[in-house]
């Protein structure tokens, strides 16, 4: 009897039960702030109710099309109104939203739309000679409907092309119905998009996320942000990249507004924060170089508090500080494609204000504690499973569980098993965890330079050369070298007037590291970077190796 | 093949799903900020951490006691730190807390923990007396383990009591462990608490609530009102109401600190306010008139902005002047037991600050929007289910469907499945949609006036009376009547040294209101309440009844 007291007559039903769904937080923007601006896209401005409108059209004209359930809806575009629209109007149709880097070569844009089965593709176009380029790739296709994003008011391309598709997007949603009843996904697990990792080796993975996970780190976002209502939203993240980091969703929830970049500088944005009275922005740590070393023309006054969120490389001390007397604060934040962009954020407590600049960017150079819809953080001995001392000494392999993991690798079951082994998702990042359970990485597991039979961290190099004044940016490879195995590389690109010598540098490091991290060898100059503005050490590597040739 | 791209392969397992609970919150903010305080009882400060150990110990020992998965633990308690703790060591120990009303006679404890099938029951010192006559009422029970709570520094409880259980409290968690691995629930269906309805007719239902909701509608409280990280929060709601409103979780989510008032009077609400910087409470209406009715020696000086939540009663224009003037704003929620506390939130629009007071007040008096967890609100014709026109005027009852809707009534599931008929809850309050989607309620169904056929709403006729400015409280009921069947019948309480007469009230209605709507009868006194400060109408029309005659 008693183990029945709490289920029976206590079912699930359509009254208490709704699968969670990001795509509820549009309807609820529309209905509640209809007149909000929801989109800034250059000219063209769009209330909450009119982008609702926009999306069930274009949900509707998906269906009309014969898309739906499962069907893969690939975008090439930058940051724009149909790229925010297409957020929501793709799984409101019920498939599945696959934004593609607009950075990646022809090649890889064919295999992606091979591999993950587009049946449409929108593209921008600016765009239009890339997807032409990859579309001729893939005959046959699986692709069944081509359509040409033409925004009003937007910069013709260059070199002006000819149309791609069957027909533009506005003629795709005039099309549609703008009261259509789009259904929510019948399982909150059903996938609500795809995208690829840029893997720097081999094929990209196509990583499937799931509407629950978009709700739950949407809602993530917010509140480890501390997102008010109404932000303002400047878009220099690109969408493509974990689906904006989740923010088209967190967005809808907090009746924000996005403003679109679609030239990413430091004149642009300046520009974007005083006109628009911007609030919040993510961005990689280039952004913060481009910021900082603005020149007086390009900067603008402004009087609100920015925030901004970054990720992929702690932020060095001189660069928060300049970045905090400029009026931004920083947020430091950590994730992965796998995990649906930032699961891991560098809390910040009160009692940091008190510290000095160095140590406060001690603090924020850690990439920290779980987000509120990760259930798991670990550092464990990838071996073992054992979970690392919380020294900040033992390194181990940062691991993640719970619902902000994706659903796992499409047509790829063998790698997602590999990922999941143990019930963690294995990140391939290095890092310790400190005493007060802040993570900090360390490295990837790949970038390890292992010298003398000793591990070195690259960061740890890299964090000792961003110190010196004259460093503006810098990268460590390992140099392979017949004595020690491997030896540390730098590439540095310095401050513009510098006078800095690679023997200055080198002295520099042994004074501040143990001996056997010191660089063997600086080469100066401009680093080679993705598109999301990671540091792409695999090319350095092959500049090392001939070094040492 | 189609259909299985993003199925196969791609199933939940521990590394990517994990069941919502708000159980994570606590050990997060253990975590991230384990020197904060999480609660202040009195003399009596306990930490994150502290807490979150205590919590561990608690469930070990529970565990230690043979309750576990499914078994109902009670507890009869005013706002305080066991209160607070068994939020969450209940649910660690896999069992479901109902928390009592303490205002309840002998006979309804004893009939709700014997409905609930009790086998622990925790008693604060103060309502030993309450817990002791209820149990002399359920012999043989099922109750195995009484705990007498004993606060330090507590007010000893007057007349002075026995001890009531088997042990103390503190004796209890002394022999838990607080290392104690506590699982999460299996399922996220599964039950955290039971909340027993004040039904003011028959016997109380037992609401059951389920993790998912509870998480849910924790993380809704913080986006709906814009909660920051670390809120000092002054519990004047009882946590025995809809378990306050999921707050104890909220505050978990972004370690909050909690200050637990004994007595909630306008000096200890000043006090609290002052001394500890409370930035956030809620509370029935009634909180809102002690606040501005204070003595000057009553009131204290503070300089932040204090957000107070209210619900029950549409905030009257004076009042929310006045709160504003002493530096509150107020924002007007409504739920029900049946949907976890606040469920509808009256979302406001930084326009409206530019309105006249009566305006803002005709705006903040609706009770607004759906909660973001909440999937669907809507206002039917409860024969037809058709919505109603969003025309402000057409009334029909308010239905709410989605993740924070109950997961049924305990052991009643004939009540349960017509609560939930056609795949809504239905509520019994009648109300209205306006033209911008924002609810307004009309009423009880079962305090509708009908009156020569007409429908009378009784908050409309509150609503005119509270603009009177010699009226303090209202509460209009229906009156027997031999020619038009029912007349509206008012109890008013006047401010104090009012002059205000029964015919001057009756002729200032019949100047605001419809003739018909005007109350025939106004009787002057204080109101009857219920313990969460909701006045009792069935008592006032049990006097009506009799005037009647």
């Amino acid at each position: 009897m008693r183990n029945t007291l709490y289920t029976d007559g206590l079912e699930k039903c359509a009254a208490n039960y709704a699968p969670l769904t990001p795509l509820g937080f549009l309807e609820r923007s529309a209905s509640v702030y209809p007149q909000h601006i929801a989109v800034i896209d250059g000219v063209v401005q769009k209330t909450w109710r009119e982008v609702e409108q926009r999306c069930r059209r274009a949900a509707s004209a998906f269906a009309q099309h014969g898309i739906g359930k499962n069907d893969t809806v690939a975008i090439l575009a930058p940051n724009s109104l149909a790229m925010y629209e297409s957020h929501f109007a793709v799984p409101m149709a019920g498939a599945v939203l696959n934004a593609i880097n607009t950075r990646l070569d022809a090649d890889s844009v064919a295999f992606i739309l091979r591999h993950g089965e587009a049946k449409a593709l929108l593209v921008d176009r600016e765009l239009a000679e890339l997807a032409r380029a990859a579309l001729v790739k893939i005959k046959p296709t699986s692709i069944e409907l081509v359509i040409d994003i033409e925004t009003d008011g937007a910069p013709p391309p260059k070199p002006a092309t000819a149309p791609l598709g069957n027909l533009t997007y506005a003629d795709f949603l005039a099309a549609g119905d703008p009261q259509f009843a789009w259904q929510p996904p019948a399982d909150e697990w059903d996938a609500i998009s795809l995208n690829y990792t840029s893997g720097t080796t081999g094929d990209p993975k196509g990583v499937v996320y799931h509407h629950r996970g978009a709700y739950l780190n949407a809602l993530s976002n917010l509140v480890g942000w501390q997102m008010p209502h109404h932000p303002v939203y400047l878009w220099t993240l690109p969408m493509f990249h974990c689906n904006g980091w989740c923010f088209p969703w967190s967005l809808a929830a907090v009746a924000g507004t996005s403003v679109c970049l679609r030239q990413v500088t430091a004149a642009s944005i300046y520009q974007a924060i005083a006109a628009h009275r911007v609030t919040h922005f993510c961005g990689a740590p280039i952004i913060m170089n481009m910021l900082i070393n603005a020149t007086q023309q390009e900067q603008r006054e402004f009087s609100q508090q920015v925030d901004m969120m970054t990720a992929a490389a702690p932020p060095p001390a001189a660069v928060l500080s300049a970045m905090a007397a400029k009026g931004f604060r920083v947020t430091h934040v950590y994730g992965l494609t796998e995990t649906y962009g930032p699961a891991v954020i560098c809390a910040w407590h009160a009692q940091w204000d008190q510290l000095s600049r160095a140590e406060k960017a001690e603090k924020n150079a850690r990439q920290g504690v779980r987000y509120h819809a990760l259930e798991g953080l670990e550092v464990h001995n990838p071996e073992t499973m054992q979970a690392v001392k919380r020294d900040g000494l033992e390194m181990g392999e940062t691991m993640f569980r719970g619902n902000i993991v994706m659903k796992g690798y499409l047509k790829n079951p063998r790698t997602t098993a590999r990922a999941f082994a143990d019930g963690w998702f294995h990140s391939g990042d290095l890092g310790v965890l400190h005493s007060d359970n802040y993570l900090q990485l360390k490295d990837r597991s790949k970038d390890v330079i292992i010298s003398g039979g000793e591990n070195i961290s690259s960061i740890e190099v890299e964090d000792c050369l961003y110190r010196h004044p004259q460093v503006s940016e810098a990268a460590v490879v390992a140099k392979p070298d017949e004595k020690w195995g491997e030896t540390p590389c730098a590439f540095v690109q310095p401050t513009p007037n510098s006078t800095l010598t690679e023997a200055e540098l080198i002295v520099y490091c042994r004074e501040h590291l143990a001996h056997f991290k010191a660089p063997s060898k600086v080469v100066f100059g401009e680093l080679p970077k993705t598109s999301t503005g990671k540091v792409q050490k695999f090319k350095l590597r092959e500049v090392a190796k001939k070094l040492a040739v």
